[in-house]
Order: structure tokens, then sequence, then C-alpha cells
């Protein structure tokens, strides 16, 4: 044990110090989550001999912990999209996910994603997903039916709104409650099981094996207290996660999303697939950047409160997908944030925010002076909002005229300051980069031969919270490790 | 020069492949700006053979283009402090850097800072520099006077000042117009040269040379079309600046701060010291921050507008340091900014700001109308204003009482949005994760034998534009810069 405490992620054991292979395959897999599931898939139909590595005792990842929901469209839309009324070009969604994601997105990579939408779909469904033909027409984080398509992001939300017709996109398996997850990791697992893929659970992968030119020829797993030297004649796969789990590691390249208070991954996802691909020079991206939230809704109604700043002032539209509400929560000068709403005597806040009720009030003049806002903002706030709202406009921010109604009294204000206990779920969206293949690039932008990165482990295509859509971090986990699967089979031969 | 093209600056020469050297030093620094001639110094002073490559054909790099201010305090007061009213506690400066800077912080560099800024003061004026003892009593970017003392950050803004006792440290050089910087130049760059130095000009460093576990013993140069081997028995000190002059390196890791338009640098700003020391291990930290600015003072008096955004709501306190100004304009939601202010007819706008009339009005309603805000809002917000700048007053944002008085009629409205034409200086902060001597880090946190960085080139004390102080940038480097010389000539023994 004392020689595995030495070894480090970010050092690679140099090739010519290998006196041994102790397991050869052509593709070796670190971390057995959605990414590495279908890496799998598709190098063991490439052909190629596949070893999955797992540090825990079983698969899953944070995609068996997720909804499941995956985000496709394009073609014209997908079968269900089509059964459901809507109808998406290519076009329509790349332009959506561009705009969405803002400065940060991978031209490249989100168009691949588009372009390879509906057959993706296809695959899916075709290894066993079931997407029920009907639309879930109501606002939800997770659909607690078992429709098979909603929005899962800020498709409808004005500015995004005109500049691509919105159009829904989140696709969710046939089943109810929040079980989307775990039976997408059946579905997906079971077809890893189908092809014969060597698994090996409780192993800890600690380095690359790299030779002098840092081109990857396998990794050093430690299982059973044995550090084994696996060859990968194809390549390795890191498929190993994100860092939301590694406060350090956090702190160092996030600090701003260090405020999140509610990691929303598996123990895992300690960046150290991230750390070995660094390690032999990849570069790493987007690492500043995470998804952060903040639960406001269910229910859905809460989005016909509003937030309002330390100056009374609304600053989102609050039909807004909830991370980028939190987006802009985070941003507020002083810190404090408050939701108002009507409040009847039956109220009760949204159960997942976990915010306090800060002040109520028969009036606004009332609630303002309880929550210590500015004389005469907050009334003119609420006063000028229900104004337009009575007449379905929002000239502010032009929420969805469906949410656009006065607020009466009397009024609840809840603090969704964050530090005051609200609920902030985040996960990290840096990694490394990669091309749309998976192929991992250095720092001088060349492909480091033998490297693939797929899921969180790469920059991939959701890169921020402010512009994230869900969906797209499962949909980006599952199309990416098929790719980087295919390619590391590919070069093997 | 077929050979030069194909070296890279993060693929360093490996020690085993050199022949011969070509020159030998103690220790070789690379850039010869305000870091790495104060690097240069101490090291000289230290009894080091020093020898410095600057890329351009003279010294200077973006500290002679700077004003030359240098941010120092603590310890009760520098004599100018003193001499001007103010006292100074170093724990106050602590305080006041902690707050302004943020979750960013590198507590253990600020401390340094602080602790050393006296010391730091005095050697600064042992060199040559000379401080009039002189408060210059107005806001300003650059004092055009001679005056020693000016207020440089956010000190006197709220919530700032409750969170330290607001004090200036800002020192100007006793020199008038816009020219601290050569000056500054001229008293460091005669030490150098006073010590005999052998300084290299028209020099491109190629990459470093590292043994086989990346410890540094020299570097590669290319004088004359000729590639020397540079051997450095303390260190190399890599003090050649940030990236801002290298756009695909800024879409890579600072895609946001690339909304600037005005990069403030030097031509050899293009990150080739950040990529060179990452091509031995080294981490890069902070790499998406930057200073970005508006500077939309002088003249100070602008300081009495208001900036209003898209729904004709305040959103900062004008009294912000142009470039926290810059990162809340930024972050406005729909990008549209607005600056109103009372409007003579001789009236005309910044002149450093390069924005254009958006609209005019004899009453608010009417400019309102020509800015094409909400109807009523703007109205609101200059009513709300006016009401309580009139007792000297911001419920909002607590701007101080020297700025508040009723913005009058006529108004006029310029056009602060990004991306229409307004100024907005910028530069990189991020770079190689030092510890406070300027011994740069790898990826695993130790210690790269061999290895140093200040300046721009590495992560140093100032962080975010957001928390940005004028004269931080210049006192990081010229202070980072004697440490890291002095550790690596101590190194050699």
């Amino acid at each position: 044990m004392q020689k595995a405490a030495k070894t480090n992620p970010t050092q690679p054991k140099r090739l010519s110090t290998i006196e041994k292979w102790d397991i050869e395959t052509d593709v070796a897999i670190v971390g057995y989550g959605g990414a590495g599931a279908c890496a799998a898939i598709e190098a063991a139909d490439a052909d190629a001999k596949v070893t999955l590595f797992e540090l825990a005792s079983d698969g899953g990842g944070s995609t068996a912990l997720s909804s499941g929901e995956v985000y496709y469209g394009g073609h014209g839309g997908t079968p269900i999209q089509k059964a459901c009324g809507f109808e998406d070009s290519t076009e329509n969604m790349f332009k959506y996910l561009m705009a969405s994601i803002g400065p940060t997105a991978d031209e490249a990579k989100v168009r691949n994603y588009c372009e390879n939408s509906l057959a993706h779909y296809q695959w899916m469904v075709d290894k066993g997903a079931v997407y029920k033909h009907s639309f879930h027409d109501r606002r939800a984080i997770i659909p607690m039916t078992d429709d098979g398509l909603l929005y899962s992001g800020n498709e409808k939300t004005w500015p995004y709104s005109e500049q691509a017709t919105p159009c829904p996109r989140g696709h969710a398996l046939e089943i109810e409650g929040d079980n989307g997850g775990p039976l997408l990791w059946k579905i997906i697992s079971e077809q890893v099981q189908k092809r014969g893929v060597d698994i090996r659970y409780d192993a800890r992968v600690l380095t690359l094996i790299a030779d002098d030119n840092n081109a990857v020829h396998g990794l050093v797993v430690r299982i059973d207290q044995q550090e084994l030297n696996v060859k990968a004649r194809g390549g390795v796969v890191l498929s190993a996660g994100g860092f939301c789990m590694n406060q350090p590691m956090l702190e160092k390249y996030a600090p701003k999303l260090a405020r999140g208070n509610y990691p929303v991954g598996n123990p895992g996802d300690t960046g150290t697939g991230i750390l070995m691909g660094m390690g032999v020079g990849a570069n790493a991206i987007n690492m500043n950047e995470g998804f952060i939230s903040m639960p406001f809704y269910p229910p859905a109604e809460t989005t016909s409160g509003i937030f309002v700043n330390a100056q009374g002032q609304r600053f989102v539209s609050e039909d807004s997908y909830h991370s980028r509400v939190a987006h802009y929560v985070l941003q507020q000068p002083q810190g404090r944030v408050y939701l108002i709403q009507h409040a009847d005597d039956d109220y009760t806040p949204p159960p997942l925010l976990n915010a306090d009720i800060a002040g109520t009030g028969e009036t606004i003049e009332e609630l303002e002076e309880e929550l210590k806002l500015p004389i005469g903002m907050l009334k003119h706030t609420v006063k000028y909002y229900n104004q337009h709202a009575a007449n379905g406009e929002d000239p502010l921010f032009h929420k969805a005229a469906e949410w656009l109604k006065p607020i009466e009294p009397p009024f609840v204000g809840l603090d969704c300051s964050a530090d005051r206990g609200v609920i902030l779920p985040y996960f990290t969206l840096g990694g490394l980069e990669t091309q749309p293949s998976g192929e991992v690039l250095n720092l001088n932008g060349d492909i480091i031969p033998g490297l693939y990165a797929a899921g969180r482990t790469a920059a991939g295509v959701p890169r921020t919270g402010e512009g994230y859509n869900s969906g797209t971090s499962v949909g980006d986990a599952t199309f990416s490790g098929r790719l980087a699967g295919k390619a590391a089979a590919t070069r093997k031969t």
C-alpha cells in the first residue's frame, strides 16, 4: 500500500518503466457511468476487446442518479416530438443551443450533437429505451408522470424564444416518479453485459501509462491491493465524471461554484479522470464553470411569483430554467434575494428550495418593511408588475403570458439569498478539451495518441449554468461516450 | 528556421538531449518588464549571475506602458499616507483586499503582499522612486498632476467601506501627465543596468529545458536565428506577461473576457510564459478572469450620473472603481446599459468612453422614449434617485454623499452597452499557480524545482475585474518579481 499511496494521477507512469503487462485489452475505460457504458457498447460493437474499470462496487455513476432525461431534437423532430405536434429542424436546435450556451460554447461539438441527435435517439431506442408519445405540458425539473417529452431548458424564455423557435427536447423514459436514471442505467448496462465486456469493480485507476511523448499506452489500476499494468492497444477512455466531490479542486479551479451547497453527482466525481489527462499534457478548459441551481419549482405556480434583489428590483424572468435564475441570483450585488408570492392561509414554500419565510404582509408596504428593503422600491416593482401582468405583459423581462397574473395580497417573501439555507445544487462543467470524436487535445491543440475522454471528464456540450438545459449532460455523456468508444476501438487496427 | 518553427512552448526540451550549453548563468529571466527587472535586481543583489531575455528590442513591458501606480499601505501608513493624514493598519489593508478580491483571492499571497508593503515602498524609494507628499483629492484613473497619493480602487465604495476603513493606497510618482510608467521603468531599469545584468534583446525564448521529472534546468532561446541552450543553475523566472494579445488563447481560457475590445498590454503578452510553465506540468489557475473596464471617468463628475439597464433600473453604485462598474454592466441581462446625466448645451460625453448619445430629453419621459426603455421605469428610477440624493442618501447602492445630487433636466442618455462602440479595455489575471515566493506549483501542488513566475505570468494578488484596484498589478509585478529573483538566486548555492 505504501507504493500505491505515492501514485499520483497527474504523474503518468512511463512506458519505459513497465516490465510486464498484467492485463491486455483494446479499449480500457475508466469509469462505468453513462459515458463509460456507451463507450463500451460502441467499442465492443467495433470488435474491440473492452475492459471497464469502476471505482465503486457497482456501475451507474451520476447517470443512474439522474433523471435520465436526454436532450434530442432536430431533423424535423424525433418521433416523440412529431407525435406531440412539434416540428424541430436541426438548424433550429443548433441555433437555440448556441444562443443559450453563449460564448463558452464549442460550436463544432454542438453542431455534431445536433446533427446526430436523431441517430442517437434511434440508437437509444434500439437499445431498449421507450419514450411515450405524450407531452408533459407542465413546468417541471423532473416529470413525475411517464410522459415522454417536456420543455427542459430556456426554449420558451425570452430572448431565446426570439432567437430560435421554441421546441421541447427533453425526452424522459416511460416510467413514473423519479426513476428515469435507474431505468436508463438498466437499459444501457444490460447492453454492456450482453456484449461480454470485462468489468472490474472496486478498481481504482491510479494513473496513465504514457511514453516520453505522452502518447498513452495504458493505465495502472489497483485491484485487491495489487497494482496492475493494463495495456490498451486502442486507447484509454476517461469517463470518470467531473469534480464536484473534490472540494480543494473546486476551490482551486471553480472558486465561485463553491458557493453551491449540494453537490450533484456520485462519490467518484473527484476529478481524477481530468487530472490523469492533465498529467499527460491534456488541456483542461471551462474549469471555472458549472451548473448551479435553485429548485424554486415545483410547484410550477412559483413561476408566477417574482424574484427581487436587495434593491427591491426584479432581475430575471421567473420562467427561466432554474439554473438560469440561480445564475442571476448569485450575481446580485449584495447577495440578498427574495421570492415574492401571494400566500393563502395554507401556503407552503416550494418543497425543494428550503427557503425561510423572511416576511409577510397584508400590504406590500408591510412586506417591504419586514424584508428591510429600501422604502418604496418593492411597492413600485409589484405595482408595475401587476399593472402589466393584468394585461398579460411583462415589459421588463417578457415572462411568458401563461405565468402572468397580478400578485394579490396577502404577500409572502421567501429568503432566497445564497448562504442563508436555500439549496444550491451544483456540478462541474469543465474538463479535458476534446475533439467531437472524444480525442483529447494537448496544450498545443494536438491530439494525444491513445487518449479519449467523454461525459463530464471532458468539456462537452453543456458549458454554463446560465445556459443549461436538462438532458444535455446525460445526452452529452451517452453521445460522447459512444464516439470515444468507437474512436478508441478503431485506432487499434 | 525550419527547426525553430517546430519548437513549441508547451513542449520542453529534455535535459538528456542537450549536448552543449551555449550560455550558463545562475538566474535566467524571461521577459524584461516590471517583474523581470525587479527579479534581476534582487537576484543580482544576492550575488547571482543574471541573464535577461527580452523578446522586444527594448525593455519595459506593460509596466512602462502603465501609469506606474503602486498599491502600498499598512504598517500605520507609508510616509505619504501619513503626511496626507491617513492611518492604515496592515490588517485593514488585508481585510480590504480580501473583501474586494472575493472568493478568488489567494489569502497567503495577499497577506504576504500586505505584510511587506511598507518594505516594498521603501525598496522602491531606495531605488529612486519619488512620491510627493500630496493627496490627489479627485477621482481619477490616472492623476494628471504630480500628486503622490490617491484612491485607486473601491475603498470608499459600499459595502467595502463598511468592511474595512477606507484609505487611499494608490501611490503615483512625482511627475505630471500620464508619464508614471515610463518614469518607473527608467528608475528600475537603471538599477538593472547598474548591476551589469546581461540583457539580451530580440531574444525569443522558445521553451524550457527540463529533466524527466520536469525539474527545470534552463531554456532554449532564439537569438540572431540561432537556437541557444541556456543553463540556469538557480532557476528560470518566467515574467513574460499575460495573454491579452493572444486571441485564440483568450477564446479558449477566458471566452467572456473576449468581450473586451481594447487590450491593455504590450505585444509580448501572448501567454508564452504561461504555456511554457504548463508544458513542464505547472498548474494554471484563474485563467477565465481578467480586468475589464469602461472608462466613464474622467471627468469625475460623471460619477454623479446613474447607470441603468434595459429595465431602466440602476444596478451598481456609480462611485465604484471603473472596472467594477464594467463587471456589472457586462452582467446585465440584455446587455443594454445607459448612462443618464444632466446635459447642458456644452455637454460633452466622457472623452475616453467613446459612447454615443442614444437619447436626450427635456423630461425623463422624453428620454425614456428615445432610449426605448419600458415606459415608466426610468421615470421611477430617476425620481427615486433624485428624491433621496437631495437628502444626500442613496438607499439602493449607498453611493458616497459627495456624488449625490438630483439629476436635473435636460437629460442625456449615453449608450454604454458592450458591443456598441464603448471602449472596454482588458487584460488577463490568470496564470501559473505559485507560492508567495514565486515558486511554481505543479498539478499536484508540489514545487517544480528551478521554476519561478512573477507578474501576470503568475496568478497573483489581483484576481478579478470586479475587485480590482489600480496599483495592484504593477505592485504585484514588482513585488512578486523581487521575491522570485531572490528565490532563484538563493537556490543556486
